[in-house]
């Protein structure tokens, strides 16, 4: 029997120990995607205890932090809200949790603790309610005391090399600025360009939103799309001088309805009236800023990322009282692909297709996302995949979910040119889900070299492996 | 090699063997859904032959009896239907599905019928049409004559401890009264209450079916939508009185149209005129009926059932001459994840939601089941996840399909909490699937300790597999 | 640690060794689906250099010859068009596809390359970057000089008995007269009966079509719908003349909207004049010319194939450039199962039904499939399943792929019943296809019964093996 947790964790044969050992471990890390606070990396923030890392607690203005993987955990066992997200004692947090985080065989949270708890506190056995006390005792004064456990730490522990957070286009990049600056930060964190507010032109706040975005390009409104569109291509420009490469787009689904600038002007004038707009106007919004951006991101080299496939906020009662991100989403079926596809071929058409990752959180989408790719890759630049499918996200970053999109990018296009893990956390002790997805991915390419499907080719598999962990996004995403 | 149907069988690694043999094979069992006839219980009924157990004929009235499954096995095999269904005699039908199930490689099928001869008549080898001649004679002598072999006999052999039958709300529950009376049977047989002929306004033959419904609650006919949700209500607390404690809703897909109590009123009132109604309205007065009738679960304590994502009668050839439930039903393609969503949210929002098991038969689903549920959990009452993802249903009752529905029940909820396997079977000797589900479930278990993806905590590991296989139900369904 | 490429490839368990090569490897093979010439089966077409067999080039029309698969592998690793499709030197070409084949770990084209260069070429090392001149030198010389590497060579050395073209209705079938007429060619080639092209209403070039076929059946044109069935089922009589006994229906979905001849002759003269049609027209044009075919093949012992879920030509530009069957398809994501089975009941209302095969490309519809046709098996005429689903298709035919639809298959129907593989092909080498698929199908059934889930019983294994491999499509093709 293999010890729980031990040096070769998720390795279950040794073609996979000597590939993750020697030509993955050690290997620095590309944090493309997370939501992680650039204002906490530069006051290298530190925490009182695991609670608040791992539960996290009320904001003043009333906002939750923390971590909503781990909040659904202790509710799915029973446990009150005032135990979750509520103002109990922290130690009794820690209780309830550790208590529902034994039932939770067969969950990645319960292999992302135990890691976290060996990686960052030096603990090897596994967390359970005999021992919580003692591992609430060590972990408080380690955390309190040890400077390798401030925010900077635990990035340097990790090995990180480049962190790309999540920011909106109206951002200042202020803290990225000052970080930027600092000659004691040797890891780089670079914003990442999210501008979903400017294209949910259906949701409340919208135009509200639009001031804000009006301001931050020297102008008191934005009076069409067209308007709105050169408003975010100068915000490109302006996070491109702030070191940025990379954008998120996270939506339900992916719309395609093409029209003209006129009309795309006159839908969003008919929205600023007052007026609902049709399903069929949102998409021709939708798509005519999307592929105003894609372009915009193809001219400056930034890389494209499309999230899609979650239906957020659906226990009303729950919003009401808690707000997003509070752990009340979903995966939802989405019915894209088509759109997809005609989305990246009408910006291909023209040359103008930039470098796109395609996240679904639906694993019944990643053949469908696999071969609509496989369409898209032909290019004169000599750009390796430069159409990805995503690595599996959110609920899917499980063993199972993993192996599973590893194993379809595999059927259906080069895995060896796979950009890999990011984290899209919260939370800094999560370093640890690159170190589980480079194990699996081992793993996986270990066991197809032990049953005779891949040769044991030393280059090769060397090849590819660093490629996964480390060097393909380094090319992919121009990091030096 | 290992041997067929050894006493370890489906257990491959010696963690899987402990866990079962020390943890959950002797436990009694809690079928809480299945189809079998209280009558027959009460009245102890015998079999003439194997073929009669697992083959059926038809009733006096013309109807079928026997189970379906095992028919599209012969029928998948080219067998005519006289072999089948028809009149031939019983000996040739057995040897027609014995040359038929040795091609069922690969099918459950294979192993329950193999499994029964094994737990029930002591024959140890697999059934082929070689020796089937010999189990025929063996079989038929045993259950004319071996006590054990009654109806009563296999559910006392098989360690039953609640049987939970299914049963229209019009129903007088006269044997479960009777076998409640008996002071010679010392298992709990349960009715559970399935109201679907009251919600599918759009059937031929409601209105006849409310006629019948407003009989037993005292009434000539019942008037409006409001008339039947109280009608329902009446019928709620009479099954309490006779022991339910669960539901059952079969629906093609999960509908959920908001209107008020008046506008389903007029919707009753438009088909009962005899007007056809719209998918809408349709949709509203369903919503309306499945929203009273989830409230009175959560008042009275019942666990509400939601089973959906099938098609039936989809031969119709094969309807007209053999009626529903004769093996002409598939799997469909369901895209309601919002609307379950809207459903539990609607109900959740005064805090009505009932505990509530939901099954699809698409396997597509199960991660948005297990992510939608995750958004329901919390509650004050500490009820550890009162919200489940249903067992492995009809045709995913395999083993492919119970690891694959507990891998994503284990990735997104907790599995420790999971209440586990039930028949939803028409047969007695079908026992032997919550036996086969264990297996399944302590050797998915095994194998996460064997690999070391979960620690060989025998404490923890005893807690999870006894309350998969019986305490979680015990609890969940309130079974002392 | 197991060898790439032994004999034992893809066999990982003692059973599966002694299944492949004791009761499948060496019996003949029928490829009753693919897309290679007669022309040069009957011209005896010999191959310059591999990079010609595997890549192709261009024809003199201008249109492109090769394997859209291999040329998919080549853009996903940034090869530039012109090595892929276009003009460059032949051996640079066959460069750049080893480079790009080294990074597709996990793809089963790494496995086909390797697979083919060891059974036709006696290379047992992988290609690679390193060996790939010597590589060349060996090939090019085998395939200019070894008389068993002709196209007939080839078909003879891969022990193929039965080969299935697929044809238009319009063709003459001169090449398959002189195949047949030729006593030095002792395997079958038959035609396949595919008319996408009369049913196809909605694509441009339809009525010039229309008069194609008008003309092959002595008319100047045809005038309804009714007319345009005669032609089809005269066609029909002509390629059973000439040996067919198998037909292809590439659609994107399963269309059913039943209408009346004259209803769909009014649709037909509506387009005929001109006019565009709605999709509901469309779908009734096509349904009453499936229906009408598929009661000619009942009555003529046709096996219908209708393979659906793909989108074509999705790269608008590439499209343009390159025309179809270039690499530019995709995955769809259908949802007609309501209407597959409306199709089926359809006709085996009245007893007309014919022997089915339905292809998905979409996974995620295996089990509905498996589920939909066990409702259609039964039959007075005691075909052993008659309809079938078919093998795992193009995008698909993985190892992931390939075991996923037989475990489905095993499941839910009679696994030891299915006809098994087809290449699909449009490659002479692609042969190792089926000896790939009959690995991983003896592997899949042999683990059953190392594990104990099936009896080690050599009679029924013996039948249930060498069926997939070559009886079970032998009885269902009438191929003797």
């Amino acid at each position: 029997m293999k010890q729980f947790l031990d040096n070769d964790f998720m390795l279950q044969n040794d073609t996979a120990k000597h590939l993750f050992h020697d030509y993955s471990e050690n290997l620095p890390l590309i944090d493309y995607h997370c939501h992680i606070s650039q204002k906490e990396i530069f006051e290298n923030r530190r925490y009182n205890n695991i609670a608040e890392v791992w539960l996290g607690g009320k904001n003043p203005d009333g906002s939750y932090f923390g971590d909503h993987y781990k909040w659904r955990v202790m509710r799915s066992n029973g446990v009150p809200e005032e135990l979750v997200t509520g103002d109990a004692d922290p130690y009794d947090k820690f209780v309830a949790f550790t208590e529902a985080l034994q039932m939770a065989v067969g969950n990645p949270m319960y292999h992302w603790c135990n890691l976290e708890l060996k990686k960052y506190f030096g603990i090897d056995k596994p967390l359970t309610p005999a021992n919580c006390k003692e591992i609430w005792d060590k972990t408080s004064d380690m955390l309190k005391n040890d400077p390798s456990l401030t925010v900077r730490g635990i990035i340097e522990k990790s090995n990180v090399k480049y962190i790309g957070t999540t920011d909106d286009p109206v951002d200042d990049l202020l803290y990225h600025e000052k970080i930027a600056a600092d000659p004691s930060i040797n890891f780089m964190v670079c914003p990442s360009y999210r501008p979903d507010k400017a294209i949910n032109i259906q949701k409340e706040g919208f135009f509200d939103y639009i001031k804000k975005l009006a301001k931050v390009v020297g102008k008191e409104d934005l009076e069409s799309c067209s308007e709105v569109c050169a408003a975010l291509n100068d915000r490109v420009d302006y996070f491109k001088a702030h070191g940025a490469r990379a954008t998120d787009h996270g939506i339900d689904y992916v719309p395609f309805k093409l029209c003209s600038m006129e009309e795309a002007d006159a839908i969003y004038k008919k929205a600023k009236s007052g007026e609902s707009l049709t399903k069929d106007e949102i998409d021709k919004y939708q798509t005519t800023v999307l592929l105003s951006l894609a372009r915009k991101y193809k001219k400056e080299g930034f890389v494209m990322e499309i999230h899609y496939s979650c239906t957020r906020n659906v226990n009303e009662k729950m919003f009401r009282k808690e707000g997003p991100d509070t752990g009340f989403d979903m995966i939802a079926k989405s019915n894209c692909g088509d759109e997809l596809a005609m989305f990246l071929s009408e910006l291909d058409k023209t040359d103008e297709l930039p470098k796109t990752i395609i996240f679904s959180l639906d694993h019944n989408d990643f053949n469908l996302i696999g071969t609509c790719m496989g369409a898209f890759q032909a290019n004169e630049e000599h750009i390796r995949s430069r159409i990805q499918m995503g690595a599996a996200w959110w609920f899917l970053d499980t063993r199972d979910g993993m192996e599973e999109q590893m194993r379809s990018l595999g059927n259906l296009g080069l895995l060896g040119n796979f950009v890999g893990m990011l984290t899209d956390s919260r939370s800094f002790l999560s370093y640890t889900r690159h170190d589980y997805f480079r194990r699996i991915m081992c793993n996986l390419i270990g066991k197809w070299v032990e049953d005779g499907e891949y040769p044991a080719d030393e280059e090769a598999l060397k090849k590819i492996v660093a490629g996964i962990s480390y060097n393909n996004a380094a090319e992919y995403f121009n990091i030096k």
